[in-house]
């Protein structure tokens, strides 16, 4: 029997947290221990794992006694207190937040595209953004045949990226309007059902927001490619869960959409879904619950004959935050036995 | 007083027919007589205008007898078989369909950006399909500017675009959702609640559906730019009215984005909203019932000294369709009367 592991979730009850005690269980990670770890709200409530209920406990400094693998999904500020504590314990730290993805020494990691670098880390390997995530899985494997010199993306993201209270103000707005009345608008500043939102976290330098900031700058860390133009447009749109992104991506060589079928075919991580005769194309509906990454839509530039546009879809609660951040720890956890 | 016309709505009981009549009412156009044409399905309905009823009578080749202006609006079918006998009829046709958009004496009418093309009409003036319009308007000014080369536009278009049935069948889903079922999947191949689809009308060559082609070929004919590049994908979201549009556009000249927005400010038909720091760029749900366009997210490429990105949103059944007919109508009778 292999070594087994006492793991801890910090940010347990969240909407991310849930998917990752699902997750653990799911796909048998050798969890000796685990430890569901929350702020004092979720204090007693109880959850259950492998047929047994565990008690979510409050987060503190003395929280990581003992505990070889800490995931976090709780916010950055959270992550940037806790995170150290949990290495000082002795604990490897898998952090969905942005808190540390742009440290040069903290490993920044998407398994099918730099399973590698988990080696460099010094305690923290940062989980990237949903966003990213699912657009390097896709991107990678293309990349690596003809040379990726441009992106230029469109996001379609769903709430549940937000977290758990924007998908309940996403549907309280809706259940309000199928009475005749309005929802409360409080997570955005503005009501996202039948709405786009083109502003996803805070704005930055140049117009651009800090989630189009990190389509460029996770991107290029990921994949090695410090100089990649990337163009980013993200927007919110009203749909619970999954993230769709049209991509539009340039090579240093001509491509051909019938090849990059069958890279993607058999690339790690992606399930294409492509024939437009017959209404198959990826969907936000049908990708939730599922660990691909969906690609669909590929198809020749009509102009520039080193260019593909593409539709790509993910869970972002798994492929774009739980999963990704559990394939890390197995990728580690693979080292460690 | 000046010249009053004789009027037929074709496809009165319509989405866009329905806001056809409201625009001809709103803009005082100089309607003499009304008439309400649609299919048999619709026979003996009442619909208000000027403050009278009017029963809707159905369309049959006897029906153009005396009308100056027809406002088609009812599928491209019945464009082919109907707008021929209007012509015939004396009156001048105002097509909303895609039936003759294409056709060299057609002229393809944007009244903000082409205006002087309606002299070229043999009876019939097309009207642009909606994700077109909107984005032309946007583009014009600034092509006036730098010099248009090359546009990558993602859309996240409404339901609406597609028809008062699609818009029930949302809504339905909808319902049907807040009472823990499904609802019916029948306008669209697959649920539109909860999810985006990224397939506009049918799918042709080189895998683009038709609203992408158009988004090609109606942008050049519109801007008199045949060989400008234009590479679309075209989505439909869980929006009731109003499309928006992610739009990166390349010009021959190096753009600054301060002057892009002075330009907008002044364009004809446009209104610039882009403020981040306010939260306030535009959105969907505040452009229904509304004319102009509206354009945010205004920024420089972060790489390319020669393009911008920005955010366009519209009301697609105004702007989109019955305002831009009407507004044809409007140029027309300025020349006939």
């Amino acid at each position: 029997m292999g070594k087994e592991f006492d793991v801890a979730i910090v940010g347990a009850t969240g909407a991310v947290g849930e998917v990752m005690r699902l997750i653990l269980e799911e796909r048998r990670f050798p969890v000796r221990e685990l430890r569901l770890l929350a702020s004092a709200r979720s204090r007693g409530k109880r959850l259950a794992f492998r047929g047994e209920e565990i008690e979510v406990e409050v987060l503190e400094e003395a929280s990581f006694d003992g505990v070889d693998l800490a995931l976090f999904s709780a916010g950055a500020s959270v992550s940037r207190l806790y995170a150290p504590e949990a290495v000082k314990a002795g604990a490897l730290v898998v952090d969905n937040s942005s808190a540390f993805r742009m440290e040069p020494d903290v490993p920044l990691v998407v398994p099918e595209v730099n399973p590698g670098d988990i080696d460099g880390h010094c305690g923290i390997i940062a989980n990237p953004n949903c966003s990213t995530i699912q657009m390097v899985v896709a991107l990678k494997p293309l990349h690596d045949r003809w040379g990726l010199r441009r992106v230029i993306v469109s996001t379609y993201q769903s709430v549940s990226g937000t977290g758990r209270r924007a998908l309940q103000e996403l549907e309280e707005q809706l259940r309000c309007w199928a009475q005749g009345g309005d929802g409360p608008v409080e997570v955005y500043p503005h009501p996202i059902a039948f709405n786009c939102l083109p502003h996803i976290d805070v704005f930055q330098e140049e117009g651009y927001t800090r989630e189009e900031w990190k389509m460029v700058r996770e991107t290029r860390k990921i994949m090695s490619l410090p100089d990649l133009k990337v163009t980013a447009t993200a927007v919110r749109v009203p749909v619970r869960v999954g993230h769709s992104e049209s991509i539009y991506a340039e090579f240093e060589e001509e491509v051909d959409p019938e090849e990059a079928r069958e890279i993607l075919r058999e690339a790690p991580g992606v399930a294409v879904e492509d024939d437009p005769q017959r209404d198959l194309y990826p969907q936000a509906l049908n990708a939730e619950g599922k660990d691909p990454c969906f690609v669909g839509r590929i198809r020749a530039d009509l102009f520039l004959p080193n260019a593909l546009n593409f539709w790509v879809v993910a869970d972002n609660l798994r492929k774009g935050a739980a999963l990704n951040a559990v394939q890390i720890a197995e990728l580690w956890a693979g080292k460690t036995s």
